[in-house]
């Protein structure tokens, strides 16, 4: 259930040969069928067989996994799920429409396809990575102390800690059993009083980890932290359910799995769609900040590095997406502190810019030219911190339409990072900003405009953002970091994107929202922004004060975009 | 549940005393409790004698309806209520939470209240008003027929209308049951060849209604309509459901009562946020909107008689709130087709201004001076159409602040007015466009930017508006009607709103969203914007040209604010 996940859980690709990020496969005695959107309709069908019916989900007609699942179902059918890898809003409503047609949904302990999958691969069991105070800024101890200071104010006993990226962020911990996200398998169950640490294989044996969690040290009982083993949170967990007297409360998010939704009786779960983690860890202390400060000024020298190949390497021919995403990867690597990519790069020329979540392969790989726009959108897994950042650029001359795309993309990209908003704004609200120029032509894009970021964590994450799509996100604080990433696709053509990662910090307004306060963003990201895709005269006196001074003159925050600062010199 | 309720359901002000327009009454065997939020913290205070606590919503710590009835109840409580004036999901949550507290909520079918309110006044029957086609440019049988292809696309076979305008507007009939709603109180039951028309009292008799519905015509039978007493709805929608076969649906709104929802078997209801009436009753078509257009020039040429008047009076020291609100509504009642206001005025100046939802009473009324702001938000029922419309002038010299204030809250309605979406956008994602200039400042206000209106209908109706408090709006389109009126109050001083009631039109863009079309609004209101509270020089070029010639330089659409062409004149 996480965005990436380890080849063990590859399941999906395993029993249908279709391997993209988003699918969903049901099997039944007769037929195989899989649902999955846009992105990959034509992946989907090159890659499986005749066996599969492929189910185009957001086409008009298409049945939903629900329907289809009625339509040819026998009376009376038992359809069976892992109920691990189903979040249990999910079980719900798959198993309440089965119910409705007298079928039943039912829990599967062993995972199927586990039971024919000969050679599947070892779920991962790297070493642990510990951070220091001056990466973190609080203690794990403190952290969970914190942590049952909200436990106590919501009258519940017991924490389950499920999402991967909570866990490390809690403990100080960091690891690399998945691609791009440095987190590691494991759950954790916090009680008033104790510590359970659900994690496998002997990573507990080595000296350091030992010592960052004090396994050996004299301490006092509510830090003492039990290392269990990760295959049994959830017979634990029913033990301590079992436990509870009325009224006593376990939280845990509503994005969970059935499996551990379900050991929780009902009368005893507590649950939030973002857990008291979620909600601390997004917003960042000073040394998280600072941080990510040094990250992006290293991601920023990497990509100036990159560029300055580029130029000289594009007009001779031989560089391509892959080799160029191999070459941002190798001046990354460079740097100081530098773990991993944050994701898998987007390097993508010309048409192939339009596929937002292009990722280019051997069959589609094109070589970059003096002819078409150049997108990369790619990041990087520093000790210090986590960079995502999209620039667009020509090789050669712009067209004046490809100009004026850019420049509306790139007032919308300043509208966000300029906008100032009362303290307690939602994210949701800002999208609109981002859009203003481009809808004043006739112009959008079908994707939200800013994620949360993580910390040396996953590049995205909740609870905040800034999308038109969602509604529940919580609040933006001082001290939050999201992408602020408006773009313009033009299918078959080009795409055009423009990204920082920006941080909420306080602002100066006139008047201050009866002492509400104000908030703006500041951009960490670093990397310089080509002019000659710019439209000079599309741009307005303050878009351009705010490119050149941070808009001293209009509110007084320090420089506002540093990126574009810099703007003369590429 | 609606809006405005006729003296025979102002129950709760019965039994309290409290006659404010939102709160909830609990009365157990030894206390009684009274639910409302920060609007009426005072007035409740005062209405209520000691035997009533007063629970003041959105207060930190106050216990919810739910919480309270759990501290207070003993072992076991049944806990009563009237099924027809709670809506189902509400129902639904205070019963889940009476029940996992160990006692249950039943429905009392004779309204406790009723049974001890010896003068309770009779439920009006006022005579209806038939509307031809001149009016709704669609007749009732063209409506009914449009209405079952819906419910045949959903599959549905029958459909409970519950709405008072959604009945109104079905069949082209008005009526005047309730203050300011020209609605009458009906139930209709649509069927794929029945029609059910559930209302009281003799008003089938009048000819005039008798021909418009055709009930003496020789009529196909599918269009013949059944007059049913008003009371009886509910054992004929239990006798409809116990005729219908396994899969066979009833149609509801979601915000239907509990009593009529549970009429209906769970396996056979079919729950939507809004019935296609209510989408359908939101799309304008041009009969309507040249009848919006009427009225809105009746209810223009009335305001400046108004203020024309104000501005001869006012330094007389003679005129106040409630006298002012009088003579907007004795020169609109001078106008061709003059119903009914359309809502209470509130009519306020100075610190009055500030209270948003504020209604002129004799103990706070106050004179109108050249030394305060001065807020009329008012509007008409016409035959034609109905009226909404906020301006906030100054007889005497604004201060510089007041101006600054006015002239955000104007570049907030402008930009609203202006704004240019696409097709298929929703209305909350607009609403940061009202405020982005206040928020420059640090200046917000605390409440949505616009609702829909109806035609010669309510005039806050669904399913569309302009708000950041709501999400599952539907997405505006060509012909809906919503306010654009964003604000700025300055408790205990003033309080500015600038409100015109646009219309949905088709924009002309360069690129035109790919041919998803583009969006943007027309005003209908025309009543002048008072010129001297505007600081000209916090205005952009643009918004300048906006005024003055509905910004043909930057789109091709025609004038775009009327009203603001007219700007030099007052």
């Amino acid at each position: 259930m996480s965005e990436y996940i380890a080849p063990c859980d590859c399941r999906r690709a395993f029993i249908s040969g279709f391997d993209g990020s988003a699918g969903t496969a049901i099997i039944t005695e007769q037929k195989a069928a899989m649902w999955t959107d846009g992105r990959y309709f034509l992946q989907a069908a090159q890659q499986m067989d005749s066996n599969w019916t492929l189910m185009k989900m957001g086409l008009k007609d298409m049945p939903t996994q629900e329907d289809w699942l009625v339509s040819v179902l026998p009376e009376g059918s038992k359809v069976g799920v892992d109920p691990f890898i189903i979040p249990a809003d999910q079980w719900k409503r798959m198993s309440k429409a089965l119910k409705s047609a007298g079928h039943v949904l039912v829990p599967v302990k062993e995972n199927l396809i586990d039971a024919i999958w000969m050679d599947r691969p070892q779920r991962p069991c790297k070493p642990l990575m510990t951070l220091d105070l001056s990466y973190t800024g609080v203690g794990w101890k403190e952290k969970i102390a914190a942590l049952r200071a909200k436990m106590v104010e919501r009258k519940v006993l017991w924490l389950v800690v499920t999402a991967l990226d909570e866990v490390s962020w809690l403990f100080n911990l960091r690891g690399s059993d998945v691609e791009y996200n440095p987190v590691f398998f494991a759950y954790a169950v916090i009680g008033t009083d104790t510590i359970r640490l659900f994690i496998s294989g002997d990573r507990m044996a080595d000296p350091s980890t030992r010592e960052h969690l004090l396994l050996d040290s004299a301490l006092e009982a509510e830090f003492k932290i039990q290392v269990v083993p990760y295959e049994s949170v959830l017979t634990e967990l029913q033990a301590i359910c079992v436990g509870l007297s009325p009224k006593e409360k376990v939280w845990l998010s509503d994005k969970a799995s059935y499996a551990l939704t379900e050991a929780i009786p009902k009368a005893h779960r507590y649950l939030t769609p973002y857990t008291p983690i979620c909600i601390a860890k997004a917003v960042k202390n000073t040394a998280e900040t600072e941080g990510m400060r040094r990250a992006h000024i290293k991601d920023a020298v990497a990509l100036c590095e990159l560029f300055n190949w580029l130029e000289k390497e594009v007009p001779k021919g031989s560089v391509t997406e892959i080799s160029a995403a191999d070459k941002a990867e190798e001046f990354r690597s460079q740097q100081n502190g530098f773990v991993d990519l944050s994701f898998a790069t987007i390097s993508s020329t010309g048409p192939n810019g339009a596929i937002i979540h292009y990722k280019p392969v051997p069959e589609t790989n094109r070589a970059l030219s003096g002819n078409e726009i150049y997108l990369l959108d790619s990041g990087a897994q520093y000790k210090d911190g986590t960079t995502d950042v999209t620039r667009t650029m020509h090789f050669g001359t712009p067209s004046a339409y490809e100009k004026e795309c850019f420049t509306y993309v790139l007032k919308g990209h300043i509208a966000v990072s300029a906008a100032i908003f009362p303290n307690g704004t939602k994210g949701h609200l800002l999208d609109s900003f981002a859009r203003s120029a481009l809808w004043d032509c006739g112009l959008d894009y079908l994707h939200g405009t800013g994620h949360g970021v993580g910390c040396f964590l996953n590049v995205h994450e909740g609870p905040c953002g800034i999308s038109y799509k969602t509604f529940a996100d919580e609040p933006l604080e001082a001290g939050m970091i999201v992408s602020d990433e408006p773009g313009y696709y033009e299918d078959e053509s080009f795409g055009i994107r423009i990204e920082n990662v920006v941080l909420v910090i306080p602002a100066k307004t006139k008047y201050n929202f009866s002492n509400r306060g104000s908030l703006t963003f500041e951009p960490l990201t670093l990397v310089p922004i080509q002019t000659k895709m710019i439209s000079i005269p599309l741009l307005t006196q303050k878009e351009v004060r705010e490119v050149v001074d941070g808009g001293e003159q209009t509110h007084s925050k320090g420089p506002k975009d540093p990126s574009l600062v810099a703007l003369p010199s590429f």
